[in-house]
C-alpha cells in the first residue's frame, strides 16, 4: 500500500467532532487493514429515523448495495454499519450473505429489529468479506457508541484518503436549530469507478422519507454528482440521509419553504463534503472549477464541463501548470454540444487565455496563476444562456503510482 | 522538452524504406521545431492519382483538415505536405491562409495545378503556423524527393512518437502486384484528443475515388478507430490514400474480389501501423487488446471492449502487473450495455481470474503471466454472438511526464 502524499490546496483545518442531536458513532479496527488500521465504523440514531438513499448505477451493484437498495424503500431505519477495505462487490451468494450478516450482527448485538441496520462496504473488488472479522468486532464498536464518535467513524471508513471528511451546518427551520451533519470517504477522484464514495448525511430534521429523498436527489445531483460523472460510478457508491427528528421543529413538508431552506442546507454540507472528496483526489495536487457558461442548453452546459473535467491532457497540463487552452477548445469540440469555435472565451483564473477561439497572447500571467492551488477554468460558449460547474482535479505521478500499486 | 523513455514490447525493427511504384517523399527540417528535428514532409505521386480520406469527427477542426476536407472532394490529387511541431489548429482566418500558402508554395514550386496538394498540420494548438519556415523550407523539400524518402517522411512527421511508423504490403489483383505502403504518426493513444492521429496510405492499384473511399473506411473502422475512441478524435486527425493506378492492374471495381483482396491488403497496412501507434502510446510499456466475446449486439462488444480499454483504473493495474479483476467487471457494469455478472469469464494471457463473475483463485498465475509486455484480457460476457477486439497502453509514470511538460 502506497504512503499518500500530502494534497495541495490550502492546509486541511483539523475539524472538530460533529454534533447532532441524537446520533451516535464509534469507529475501530476489526483487522479487514493491516497494521491495526480502523476500519469499522457504525453510525446509529437512538430513535427510529426516517432514511432515504441515493445509489450507484452501475449495473455491477456490490452486496450491500443490493441489500440497502431494498432496506431504504421501508423509509426507517436506525443506523448504518460500515467496513473498508473491502468492497464485498463481484461476491456472489457469500456476498449476500455476509451483507446481511453484517447488519444483524449489529441488530441482535443492539436488540433491534432486522431492516434497522444498513450496510456499506468500500476497498477492493471480487474478493470474499472476512465476515468473521466482523463479527468478532461488534461488540466492540458498539462499546465504543458516543456522541463525539464520528471522527472516529470518519476515519474508519477511509481508504486511500488522506484525511477523513466531516462537516456540518446549521439553519433555522420552523423556529428551530436544524443541523445536518455529513461524513463521507472518497478520493479517487479522477476515474472513480472503483469502491470509492460514500457519504452519510445525518439531521436532527422533521422530515418524511419522500420527502427527505427528494430533497437528497437535489443535493446530491448539484454536489456529489458534479464530481462524479455518472457513467463513472463504482459498485459500491452509497450516499444515504438520516433524519431522526430530534430537533423538535415542525414537519418539513413538501412545496414549502422550509424544504427549500433544508434542501439548501443539505446541498451545503454536500457541497463542502464534495470539495473535500475533490481535494483529497489521489495524487491531486490542484483543486479545479470547471466553470462553463453560455451554452444552448443545460445539457450542453454538462457536457461541456465534463468533457474537459474528465480530460487527461487538461489534467495533465494542470498539473504541469500549463495554460494550454487548445486542449481545453479540443476537448469542447469532442463534447457533441452546439458551439461556433470562434464564439469561444476561455479564463484561467480570470486570466483570458482565448477570445473569439484565439490565443489572447496572455500565456506566461495565465501560467503564474495557475501556480495556486485552487484553478478555476471558465468557458464562455457564448451560445446562450445555460450555465454549470464542475469540480475536478489534475492528473499526477502520485495518481499514477497509487492505483497501480494499489493492491501488490 | 522531455526526452521519451523506450517503450516496451517487442524492440522496434529497423524498416526498410517504403517502395511503392509512381511515388516519391521526402523529409527535412524547416525550423518550425528546435534542435534542427525534422518537422516538413512531403509526399508525391509522379502521375495524378484517386484520393480518398477520413478526418476527426471533432467540431473543432484544424485548417488543413478544412481545407483537405473540400480538395479531397474532387477526388484527385497529387501529393500532400505535412509539417509537425504546430497543428495550425483554433489559428482563425490565417490559419486557413497559411494551410492554403502552405499547399500552393508546393504546388508553384512544381508547376501543379491548384488543388493537386492536400496538408497536414500536427503539433500544439492555438499558435499562429510559421508559415515563413516553411515557405523557405519548400525548395529544399522538393528537392530531397526521392523514391528512397518515406524513412525521411515518416520521421518528419513525428511529435511525441518515440520511432517512426511505416509498413508496407502487397498482394496479387487482376494478375498483378499491387503494393500499399503507409505512414503514420501518433502516440498520444491514452487520450488522443491533441493533434494526434495522421496516416497516408499509397498504392499503385488502379481505383476509382469512390470505390478507394469506400475501402478506406472499411480498413480504418477495424483498425485506427479501434485504438482511438471516436468522441476522442484530436482537432486535425487525418487519414488520406492516394491511388496511382501504376501497378498496371484493371480497375478494382466495387462489389468483386478484387475489392475484397484490396480492403485486406489495406486493412493489413492500417492494422500494423495502428499496433505501432499503440506500442509508442505516449509512456506505454504494453500493448493490450482488449478482446469482448458473447456480447449481445455489436454495439454491446464494442461499448464494453472500449469502457474497459479507456478506464485509468484498469491502465494503472496492468502498468503495475496487478491483476485486478475487479475494475475490469466494474467498467463492464458502467458500460451501458445487457450482460449477467454471474457470467462474466475474464482471463489476462489465457489466465481466468473470474469465472461466473467470482474470483477464480488464480491472482499469482495471472500476475505471472502479466509480466509479458504483451497482454491480451479476454472477457467473455455468455449473453450473445458479438465480439470486439479494441488495442491500448497502460497508463504510467512517464504518460503524466510528456503530458505535464510537454509545452512548458
Amino acid at each position: 500500500m502506497p504512503v499518500k502524499k500530502s494534497t495541495g490546496g490550502e492546509p486541511v483545518p483539523v475539524r472538530k467532532n460533529l454534533k447532532v442531536r441524537g446520533f451516535l458513532a464509534s469507529g475501530i479496527s476489526c483487522g479487514i487493514k493491516r497494521a491495526s488500521k480502523s476500519d469499522l465504523a457504525l453510525i446509529l440514531s437512538e430513535s427510529q429515523a426516517d432514511v432515504a438513499g441515493v445509489f450507484t448505477t452501475n449495473s455491477v451493484k456490490a452486496a450491500p448495495v443490493l441489500l440497502d437498495m431494498k432496506r431504504v424503500m421501508s423509509g426507517a431505519a436506525r443506523g448504518v454499519v460500515v467496513n473498508s477495505g473491502n468492497a464485498n462487490a463481484c461476491t456472489g451468494k457469500k456476498g449476500a450473505a455476509d451483507a446481511l450478516a453484517m447488519a444483524s450482527g449489529v441488530e441482535k448485538e443492539l436488540g433491534l429489529k432486522k431492516g434497522d441496520i444498513l450496510v456499506s462496504s468500500t476497498g477492493v473488488i471480487g474478493v470474499p468479506l472476512p465476515i468473521d472479522k466482523i463479527r468478532s468486532g461488534i461488540p466492540l464498536l458498539i462499546k465504543g457508541l458516543s456522541p463525539d464518535g464520528f471522527n472516529k467513524a470518519a476515519a474508519a471508513i477511509m481508504t486511500t484518503d488522506a484525511f477523513p471528511k466531516t462537516h456540518q451546518a446549521v439553519a433555522r427551520i420552523h423556529g428551530k436549530t436544524v443541523t445536518v451533519a455529513g461524513v463521507a470517504k472518497g478520493a479517487g477522484m479522477i476515474c472513480p469507478d472503483m469502491a470509492t464514495m460514500l457519504a452519510y448525511l445525518l439531521t436532527d430534521a422533521n422530515i418524511r422519507h419522500k420527502t427527505l429523498g427528494k430533497a437528497l436527489r437535489e443535493a446530491v445531483g448539484e454536489t456529489f454528482n458534479s464530481i462524479i460523472v455518472d457513467n463513472d460510478t463504482s459498485t459500491n457508491d452509497t450516499v444515504l440521509a438520516f433524519a431522526n427528528g430530534r430537533a423538535g421543529c415542525a414537519e418539513i413538508k413538501s412545496g414549502t419553504n422550509e424544504l427549500k431552506a433544508f434542501t439548501v442546507l443539505l446541498k451545503k454540507v454536500c457541497g463542502e463534503l464534495s470539495r473535500m472528496i475533490v481535494r483529497d483526489g489521489e495524487g491531486a495536487t490542484k483543486v479545479v472549477e470547471v466553470e462553463v457558461s453560455g451554452a444552448a442548453t443545460k445539457r450542453d452546459a454538462e457536457k461541456a464541463a465534463r468533457t474537459i473535467a474528465e480530460s487527461l491532457l487538461v489534467k495533465t497540463a494542470l498539473f504541469g501548470g500549463d495554460p494550454n487552452w487548445g486542449r481545453i477548445i479540443a476537448a469542447l469540440g469532442r463534447a457533441g454540444i452546439r458551439m461556433r469555435e470562434d464564439k469561444v472565451v476561455i479564463a484561467i483564473n480570470g486570466v483570458v487565455v482565448a477570445k473569439n477561439g484565439l490565443d489572447a497572447g496572455r500565456e506566461k500571467k495565465a501560467a503564474m496563476a495557475m501556480k495556486a492551488p485552487d484553478v478555476v477554468l471558465k468557458v464562455e460558449l457564448n451560445c446562450g444562456r445555460h450555465s454549470k460547474s464542475v469540480w475536478t482535479s489534475d492528473l499526477t505521478y502520485d495518481y499514477v503510482m497509487i492505483n497501480s500499486a494499489y493492491r501488490t
